[in-house]
């Protein structure tokens, strides 16, 4: 019997995150999920990160509070209002505020000082460069240069002969093939969450980039988006 | 005249951090200083490192708490015993169990953040591969990994025009030279705290490799060392 593989798996709780653990899953990784509460606006992403590690068994889930709001510099941390109705052309052409300051370098480096405490091989993170807000650390040039420091910044990789590899199991594919990919790899994607501004009961505004890019996928996917969205009030 | 530049200096209230935020201030920086409450055995750290921030009048000085606890492996968060009484060939020739995984990549994480949100240049961190404790993420290689991937991760770096440099003035001093440079740029020692045991009060234990690397710096510096430390029973 091969021995287990550990892979940390950075969890937001919406669909590429979720879709890159089934994927660590599938490829037979004994699952350590790694959540954050980072003074984001609302916590719907982490009861969703909880009920998937639920349904995926992972062996562990590690929700550690980091506040980055000291740091400022984005709409997702302060009280800048979060971009509203914009096209595919607009939220690909420019970073937008709601953009957080280094955020998966630093999501990163803690996945990689787990990674070493556990003696686990792979860090997966659910990054896209294809529909996507245009993040530069999404990028495969960021993730090589990540992973070319990581493997120089810790004992277990420099004196301990481990290996940290950084997967992007998404990287190169759209919303629509991932979704696609999801299904087949058994997630119930209802459990998962993506608006940036929800109501009170999580419902989603299925106004901001990341609502759009979640419909735009699951429409070319051609599966049912079973999102919970606010209901507008009509015009009279 | 010339505008500010800006830089973001880690300070953990040691030797090192001390001296290279008194170099940045030299270089004509316009401080920014940043501690980190991690989970660490006590806060005495933390204490000197205000104490320092208020003596080269830093801008701004962000103390930031971020438990690394939960990750584990590590002697300094958690109760592993710190080593005492080891010899300077016994404390660099293997990594001890007072590193902490991948600490400088998740400081120099949030100071990548601190500074995209500035729009700072520099980033000062007073680590040295001469006299330490050879952890590897000190090492020159690592840091200049580091700055690679940090000019790859931000919007700042990628779409603003900015070049951050990761600045490590002491990275080839020994301990020795690191103390006479910071009395040359007007240091008070005696604010800064190494020891990784001390007593409640903040004596020093005189004994782990902190302690050792310390006293000897300043016997090999010829400077009177100002240290506090813990008074030893003698035996009888």
């Amino acid at each position: 019997m091969p021995r287990s593989k550990k892979a940390v798996c950075l969890l937001s709780g919406g669909i590429d995150s979720t879709t890159a653990l089934a994927v660590a899953k599938h490829d037979g990784f004994e699952l350590y999920a790694l959540t954050f509460r980072y003074g984001q606006r609302h916590v719907f992403e982490v009861e969703s990160a909880r009920r998937i590690v639920s349904q995926f068994q992972a062996k562990k889930h590690l929700i550690l509070d980091i506040d980055l709001r000291p740091i400022g510099g984005s709409a997702l941390t302060s009280k800048i209002p979060v971009p509203k109705d914009r096209g595919a052309e607009e939220i690909t052409s420019v970073v937008p505020v709601t953009y957080v300051p280094a955020r998966n370098t630093i999501f990163l480096s803690y996945a990689l000082a787990w990674a070493e405490a556990l003696n686990a091989e792979a860090i997966f993170i659910g990054v896209t460069a294809i529909d996507y807000s245009g993040y530069p650390d999404c990028r495969p040039e960021y993730i090589a240069a990540f992973e070319k420091m990581a493997n120089l910044a810790t004992r277990a990789t420099t004196e301990g002969g481990l290996t940290i590899h950084i997967n992007t199991p998404l990287i190169n594919l759209t919303k629509a093939r991932i979704i696609k990919k999801g299904i087949e790899l058994g997630i119930d994607y209802s459990l998962t969450h993506s608006c940036y501004d929800p109501d009170e009961k999580g419902r989603a505004c299925g106004r901001c980039d990341s609502c759009f890019l979640r419909k735009k996928g699951f429409e070319e996917a051609g599966v049912v988006d079973p999102t919970i969205y606010i209901k507008l009030k009509r015009k009279t």
